[in-house]
């Protein structure tokens, strides 16, 4: 991308209030990077922002959440919803790139849907920082509903409740699924569980496994996450699913939980935008402490690197 | 933990040195947090640093892991290795806390080990950061072997380049897990490929796709990564899994590549220390810039929060 003038970030921020598609494509690029210009763009974009519903489907690879996204896409149309998609998995059929083997077909079910994968590479932990910035331009452009795809391993799913107000957890009925959950610290981020791939042997015992599990973790004050059987596949059990979600969405908006999450939502993406900056500083300041011939010394063992490191740390 | 002054940094150090194990627990408790006083003991074992070699086991979870871990750890003893273990990786048996259905048990292979989970919570991409210091407290305890557990997963698995010597990457024979692979990049970083569950339909099938994949890439310069077909729970293929480590070691350490990798492993674990640092700004940033009021009227849409932002990138 060449480099953006005011008067481009005008015409961009344009493009995307009225909803062009290649406006919004080029518009979430530029959040998505480390450009400071895209602080210009948020500017611009932010009385628009702020109103869409934002729905984290995550799980683990092979949970089927790239089936269940495809399946609920035309149920939440129906709604009167206008969806947007953003993948932050790698493996997720939506993410483009290499798509080899998937069975997601572009066809009615999708249209009037944006969908867009973002960048799962990079820095450090810098897998879903971009999510935040790129709701608010599909804010801006109109869509009302921002269904985030994350793949769930650890960190980045319990990353998903700072951008999500709902959150879907997919897990399939596999021997251990619901102890790797609990082991990884997933298992109590969730307003709704979906036992998906319910066909298979040991779906109905996931679900009691995983009712005992959440009533060991004390989560029944307030909303009690309902645990939801699924074939995604076929569309079985979609149509509760949606269901649940509109529940606790208006569970939300009326005890005040809605406040509460937005609240930490923002602040965690402010506090992202300023680590992203901070996180620049880095590497520079890294090169200006160690020097090539610093680092080959260090390597030697002739040169201890910590005392310099202490020395910058409390300056 | 209570705060430690100079003398208890140097108790500290000194029962690492003599390879006291509650010592050498405190002192990774202590270089995976964010005490700034961590630097003061990485300056003290720092000239007893740099010695171990570091070998990473990762690939996604389920793949076998910790049971090539286990199988590997006898064998690496018997070639004269003092073994240490790190595990990044919250499914894993070697990770503590709550471990249900573990097969792993803690007998005479692992007599003389000194095994120790790693946080994988925490901030944002902290997941591995906490590995580097963990290896130079082992190294000091007189650790000539690292062994570094990471569950796969998109960044996290990459990670490991920067922290091994010699990555290992598990796979089992099933449909997709090569494609799945690829699409997460992971398909270039490994040095040793292993096949585990190599009694699965399939196995040798996905040698042969994975030997395309790698050559796709173009890998064939230098060293040309064996992929190798593994049992573990039998120990099927271990003792070939060892050689291969060896001879991988070896060519490092002859082609000079060691030099490159240590180098850049440095580069990486200073990187993080001062990225850690300035992490913790970040907050601190955040909670200056934006007050509680701020963010509310934020979320009312009647305050912008990004000019401020930018004020602050600029300033």
């Amino acid at each position: 991308m060449p480099a953006i003038d005011n008067q481009a970030i005008d015409a961009l921020a344009q493009g995307v209030l009225s909803g062009e598609v290649r406006s919004i494509a080029r518009a979430i690029t530029l959040v998505e990077s480390r450009d400071p210009v895209r602080i210009e763009l948020l500017t611009r974009l932010f009385p628009h922002t702020g109103r869409a519903f934002k729905l984290g489907i995550t799980g683990a690879p092979g949970a089927g959440k790239s089936t269940l996204t495809y399946q609920l896409i035309p149920r939440l149309k129906a709604k009167g919803y206008r969806v947007g998609v953003l993948a932050v998995d790698p493996t997720s059929p939506f993410s483009g790139g290499a798509i080899l083997g998937d069975r997601i077909r572009f066809d009615d079910a999708l249209e009037g849907v944006y969908i867009r994968s973002l960048a799962s590479r990079g820095s450090i932990g810098g897998l879903s920082r971009g999510v935040p910035p790129a709701v608010r331009v599909l804010e801006a452009a109109g869509y009302d509903l921002v269904l985030i795809e994350t793949v769930g391993a650890g960190q980045l799913q319990v990353d998903v409740r700072f951008v999500a107000d709902t959150v879907v957890l997919a897990l399939v009925p596999e021997a251990g699924d619901v102890i790797q959950a609990m082991k990884a610290g997933i298992i109590e981020i969730a307003d709704i569980y979906v036992v998906n791939k319910a066909d298979r042997e040991g779906a109905t015992r996931m679900r009691l496994d995983l009712r005992n599990a959440l009533e060991l973790g004390g989560k029944s004050k307030g909303w009690n996450p309902p645990i939801t059987l699924t074939e995604a596949i076929n569309g079985k059990g979609v149509d509760e699913l949606v269901e649940f979600i509109e529940e606790h969405k208006q569970y939300q908006q009326q005890s005040g939980g809605w406040r509460t999450r937005r609240l930490q939502q923002l602040e965690w993406e402010l506090q992202s935008l300023i680590h992203d900056a901070l996180e620049q500083q880095a590497h520079s300041v890294t090169r200006r402490l160690f020097s090539a011939e610093t680092l080959e010394a260090v390597l030697q063992g002739t040169e201890n690197p910590f005392p310099k490191l202490q020395e910058w740390m409390g300056s």
